[in-house]
């Protein structure tokens, strides 16, 4: 049965602007959009059920499109001993820091791993995210970054959301493999990616490329085997110093590049050549109190598609809230809203090879849309956390969390 | 009927402390806490009903103690413009900035203004929010200052929520006495003040103390005529310049000064021994990216107890969590999660002059509480944005919203 929306307007967020539709009428039918337009051009439809959105602004379903959603434990404590004022070196000394969430991810079970990883996901979906990239990275291991992996793919079974998931077994070195960084990448290029690739479990490979992670000629090792499998890459790079990874990583077309601090001009340029997105987090920039802003002018000159995400992990950016990222790109990126808007629909989209058929309300897309009782798209925005009224439709289908 | 609540641990918040009790038990009667405490040191309770809190972490109410939450309106079109480039010298002269929310309040209905104020107050309440403080300060005449502190009034009694009402006549010259201030606090001292302090719609008599604003020797008139009227004062004081407006405040036995990111150790000294609260708003600090960090340092080694609220307004604090100005008064400020959780607690309630009766669990003080599904207290200030679940109870009723 097809129904019709009606009594909204519309930010479909076509081509990364807003254009907006106002007195909207959306037809969704089989979980896509069949018709969206100005209520009055709206050809006849035939057997349809109404809904009436109370004029509310419709906007795309948010799309997170970097997330390190599953891990277990989480690191309030650290947070707090720093707080107090308890030195770095301590607490590595102490096992902390991403070592210790790698323990507690290997030391939790799948169902708890998907139980904490649900919770957070469902507060992500009821503030309007309707998809969502989770990556792995904490098992460091093919047993364990298998179970990640496996958690995301429940995630996408059980809740109305659609989940791809990102193997990032080069996120850091493991402790099995201390100095011996080499090594692991090629246990990683050479078991771990084909392994997972062929349970098909990896819809991308991403890797973090900085000097206390891997370098950009073990990143392009990992490039390399993910090409052999067909798996498209992104990569974590310029975060906190510049070593071009987002230049390695337009070389091998990646989907994105994400943090970008530090990239350049060049970087900029290569990325805008091979369509790569670049994916920025102002969480993780907000917590760590960084001051080197991501070059947006530069990205804007070159045209690069620019996304917004939550990067949720337990160290750097423990972001519950999509939206909050929409405001913190505006206030601490400058941003506009539109553009903040676009990062987490139709650019984030594209960051994860999806803009096809997500990111933008048009008719063949997938009927994922935000209704919002706000008076004008940028109140997604301006307020300041907090939850604002909406309504999620995914599919087609109205979310009850 | 007494009710008993049992299977959580409490932080207690004594004394501006954790002041945990682990396996606590809270016995509520009469809209106030009958005895907590470790549950196997419970005297015999007679008939009582038992509620199981399922291993939650119960904290006190929040207390948001300053916000600007009845307005007309919003600024998202302003915040809008500047990110587009608009200079804010373009917008003032179209009639924007604390002027448009002005005309707006002053426009609208005080069912209007009440609708939109109780949705926001709805929300902060969902959070965890059991008291907060409500500033009037857009009206700016007697009947729009009357109508802003009326829809405070009705907060009060129709949700479940202690709601404080400030007048804040003296926030801004209003245009009808453009370039004549004096005139204006003449006008807010001899008819303003004691027309709304006669009606019983003042608890607290506020200002706004800074070059923009009104000088201190203008503040003092207010100071003086609050104190005619057996009105406790407060004070908007060093936010982007240094005029040792918390010192006055101090002289004048205030209940607080609020933001003080230019205050002075003398400052710090005055506001220790007259016992006012410090307290900070990151929200603001945040929207408009400053740099100068209020001095917590020198509160902490004069000993003024620091409070944390949301400032919630349309302009330069569009926050709608509190919970966030936890970890924004951590993350920012570098307050450690404990005096962050003080903050918007008894500190919180000692800036409203409440703390006898509210702010932390204890036998005698309000039945206001929230327990919160966690496992550690600096949960709360870790997670950036988004909702934890939690249950709130207000005068030993758990609230629905
Ligand atoms: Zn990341
Ligand atoms: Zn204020």
């Amino acid at each position: 049965m097809k129904r019709l929306w009606q009594n909204c307007h519309a930010a479909t967020m076509k081509g990364g602007r807003y254009s907006i539709v106002e007195d909207a009428a959306i037809v969704t039918e089989g979980g896509r959009i069949a018709w969206i337009g100005p209520r009055g051009e709206m050809p006849p439809q035939g057997a349809h059920e109404t809904t009436d959105l109370e004029g509310a602004w419709v906007t795309p379903g948010f799309i997170d499109c970097h997330t390190h959603l599953v891990f277990g434990g989480d690191r309030s404590g650290e947070f707090e001993q720093r707080l107090e004022g308890v030195s770095y070196a301590e607490i590595a000394a102490g096992g902390g820091g991403i070592a210790s969430t790698v323990r507690a991810t290997r030391e939790a079970s799948e169902d708890a791993l998907f139980a904490s990883a649900k919770a957070r996901a469902q507060g992500l979906l009821r503030e309007g995210v309707t998809t969502l990239e989770v990556k792995s990275g904490y098992g460091l291991d093919l047993e364990n970054e298998r179970k990640m992996l496996k958690v995301a793919r429940r995630l996408s079974a059980q809740l109305p959301l659609t989940v791809r998931a990102t193997c990032l077994a080069a996120h850091a070195l493991p402790p099995e493999f201390a100095n011996r960084a080499d090594d692991y990448i090629d246990y990683v290029c050479a078991q771990m990616l084909p392994a997972l690739g062929r349970e098909g479990l990896v819809d991308a490979v991403d890797a973090f490329c900085e000097h206390l992670a891997f370098s950009p000629a073990q990143v392009e090792r990992v490039f390399q085997a993910a090409r052999e499998l067909g798996l498209p890459v992104k990569l974590h790079a310029e975060q906190l110093s510049s070593l071009h990874g987002s230049s390695l990583a337009a070389r091998y077309g990646a989907l994105s590049a994400d943090h970008l601090e530090y990239m350049t001009d060049d970087d900029a340029a290569a990325m805008a050549q091979s369509g790569t997105v670049a994916v920025l987090l102002p969480g993780a920039f907000y917590m760590l109190r960084e001051t080197q802003l991501p070059p947006l002018d530069a990205l804007r000159r070159h045209g690069v598609p620019v996304a917004l995400a939550s990067d949720l992990n337990p160290g750097t950016s423990p972001a519950l809230s999509v939206r909050l990222m929409l405001n913190m790109g505006c206030t601490l990126f400058r941003m506009t809203p539109e553009e903040a808007l676009a990062g987490v629909t139709i650019h984030a989209a594209r960051a994860l090879g999806l803009d096809e058929t997500h990111g933008s309300l048009e008719a063949g897309k997938a009927a994922d849309f935000v209704a919002w009782r706000i008076g004008r798209p940028a109140e997604l925005a301006y307020w300041l956390g907090g939850a604002l009224p909406n309504r999620v439709v995914r599919s087609g289908d109205e979310v009850r969390v």
